[in-house]
């Protein structure tokens, strides 16, 4: 299932120096801690990584980092591993560095609505640690994803289309090049709201998947918590009906917190792994921030005629905490659901992104493609965003159904490049989307994209044979 | 006053080729264009250009730079030169590249929420365009700057707090390279709300002030216009006490869509110059956008006891349009208000952003610096993003006035990077600020925008001299 690589034994002469700078704990090769990091949540299997570092400051990073710039070492930065586009798995052996022991306090600056995080810092350990502030950092890709690990793959979720995606909320970043040098995105210590100071280097590194430089700190845009919250479950007729609900609603300006669409497979797949009762057809599920109860149960109704409006069938809504929690969970848990539709299966994502007037046919052939070719895939999207996913229950193992599986994304993509859209909204190039890239960006954009690897990286040792080759 | 650099000479060689081209028509050497292109509306005096080419097409854009690329001519382009940091000057000489007649009608996609605008597209006539769409696109820097020149300079404006700075509302951009390359930073035709394929070229071009490449086309996120508007201007005992109102509105979350605090001095002239009557003493002008004109009441209710607990003397709103157009007519007028204070001053503005728990303390300093060195100055900010301009009537032929300018500036940007913030919100580093980079991002930070410069331009033919030297 797995290989050792060759270069493993090129690295084994280094291990010493390792030690020197990470101490004899911060350097492993036992193969089953090598397992641990030798895949992600998606259906990437490659090689094991050859040694795991874990450093615990920027400067133990740095220092890594120049051992390995000095002896052309391949690093692989890995944060949780919850990952789907194999983004930080080794696909020739190499230094996996494991960046989840990198912790320390988040720092808070509660009038400025900013903190700072290290690696090791996931999302919801951040939001608890903000929990008596009355702030918090809104970006949920549903997976407890470490906050620096969302800012290399440009991660959203659910409720970007309120409060945008990583890139509309860090303020700046603190980087290791691979030369082992420190910088500062936007200087240090740093958090004005905005800067027109030089080039965007924050944006650069965002999304860039390791492939430039390692993100050791992230200092982030926080917001007022909201006191009321309320939810709303829709089931339509067909997808159309639901997407054109959509865009009426977002036509009206009603500022929505996140709305979300799961097709009738889903929805029956939630209702088995989550023990929900939904109808089983094209469900919405929507939520709504404010700070009065009253303006929410106005907006409710406005968002209620137009569902009906629109073929809406079935409409609950509800401002009772615990029931709204418990729908979420079902909706955080569908890549769960899914995957229990074929017990044993790992995950296949899709996560291609349109301009949300080519959402509902996109969807409706994505869905017919699905039933002619026999595949067992839910779709559930971002539809505010126009981003959805097919998550497919695969056997890596099975070359005949992997070839269906591959021709399948394939034909997905062409479909969402067709309708001016991406291969990928949310889950980063990493391995599985390489093949894509050149159509979706053309050439000189590709180009472009190299050369600035060249620049930051000239020998090519930060997670190599990602991105592009 | 402006001298003909050596460079034009080596220029005129070139005339014909240029004139293939443009056409006679596209290719001014005559004095008075020259002269209408040398300066933006900041206080910088350099050098005329050499020509002055009007490319109307992406095409010609192209075949201008590679016949530039070719023969090592500086090419400077040129929106509307309502720039105040000299970005767009002539340090040399050079091709002006006059982008105003690159014009078409803005293309549409309503339902996505999406334009596409050529360079010679100015934001009021974006909006104008818009009209009958119930759409528009909301950065509003003040001037009716070109939407292309305000991705260069990574404008934002009085509602960034709102809707976000133009780093925020860029979905794709067309460029234009140093060697003439044509590319789509997110690939031709495309518009999804977002992508995490590749790195964000498009970030890369905002803020680059033209020296990495030239923006042919901005692909912009459009916002629903609000049905319903309303405002409050209100005065406050000093800018603490303003300053506090801010951040506690802030933390309520209320929705604020624009809130602007001028100065004492500030008012004053807005009174002399607009035939306003406003007290004088600083003021909060606040804008409010919904749906529904209660739930505008409800939060105004909310925002004047709010003012009112932190020492408000007067608070006086509206949902009146005309009397509420009046008052921001003033509020964008406050730069040529201040310029009036000496007659015949050209302006020189400041352009500090700092995290907002700072910006009381800044902003008072500040003014105490101005009255000490008997300084003409006032003081207006976006005070939602922490960001304030002095503004400065100045006589740039008095080398000694000049000087005392400097000093303050200086003065200034210290105290500004001291309190963690920068010396530009949104205006840009162009010529003015070039001094402070390195101090602000730190030699690492600057080094790799540097790599990143001789990586996209090797040759330094991209408005040379500015950003960095």
């Amino acid at each position: 299932m797995f290989f050792r690589p060759a270069i493993s034994e090129a690295i084994a002469e280094f291990l010493p120096e390792f030690q020197k700078v990470l101490g004899v704990s911060g350097v492993s090769t036992k193969e089953s801690i090598l397992r641990q990091f030798s895949r992600d949540e998606g259906h990437f299997q490659v090689s094991l990584p050859s040694v795991v570092l874990s450093p615990k400051c920027t400067q133990q990073v740095s220092d890594v980092l120049k051992v390995c710039h000095a002896n052309n070492l391949p690093v692989i930065p890995f944060g949780t591993g919850t990952g789907l586009e194999g983004g930080s798995v080794c696909s020739q052996g190499g230094v996996c560095l494991n960046l989840r022991e990198f912790v320390e306090t988040p720092k808070v600056y509660e009038s400025d609505f900013v903190s700072s995080v290290r690696p090791g810092v996931t999302r919801l350990s951040l939001n608890e640690h903000l929990r008596n502030t009355g702030l918090f950092f809104p970006v949920d890709p549903g997976a407890d994803a470490s906050i620096c690990g969302m800012v290399a793959t440009s991660a959203s979720g659910t409720n970007a289309i309120r409060y945008g995606t990583m890139k509309e909320n860090v303020l700046n970043l603190e980087v290791v090049l691979a030369d082992g040098k420190i910088l500062n995105t936007r200087g240090k210590d740093r958090w004005p709201r905005k800067s027109s100071a030089g080039y965007n280097l924050t944006e650069l590194f965002i999304g860039s998947e390791g492939t430039l430089g390692v993100i050791t700190q992230a200092t982030l845009r926080l917001y007022p918590r909201p006191t009321c919250f309320s939810a709303a479950v829709c089931s339509f007729p067909n997808v159309f009906s639901a997407a054109t609900a959509v865009v009426q609603l977002l036509q009206l300006g009603v500022p929505v917190a996140r709305i979300e669409l799961l097709d009738d497979v889903q929805v029956a797949a939630c209702n088995a792994y989550s023990n929900i009762n939904l109808e089983v057809s094209p469900t919405l599920f929507m939520e709504f921030h404010g700070n009065e109860e009253n303006d929410l149960i106005d907006q409710m109704k406005v968002v209620e005629e137009l569902c009906i409006s629109n073929g809406s069938r079935t409409f609950k809504s509800s401002t009772e905490p615990r029931r709204m929690k418990d729908l979420w969970k079902a909706r955080h848990d569908a890549f769960y659901a899914a995957l229990a539709l074929r017990p044993g299966g790992k995950g296949f994502s899709t996560d291609v992104c349109v301009p949300i007037s080519r959402l509902a046919e996109v969807i409706a052939e994505t869905r017919l493609d699905l039933e002619q070719n026999s595949i067992t895939g839910t779709i559930v999207g971002h539809v505010g965003d126009g981003n959805f996913h097919v998550i497919m229950p695969v056997f890596e193992d099975d070359p005949e159904e992997m070839k269906k599986i591959y021709e399948f994304s394939d034909r997905l993509v062409g479909r969402a490049l067709k309708a001016n859209g991406t291969c990928t909204g949310e889950h980063g190039i990493g391995l599985g989307k390489m093949k894509y890239l050149r159509e979706e960006v053309g050439s000189n954009s590709l180009q472009l994209m190299r050369t600035l690897k060249l620049a930051l990286d000239p020998k090519k040792i930060l997670n190599p044979g990602k991105v592009f080759i």
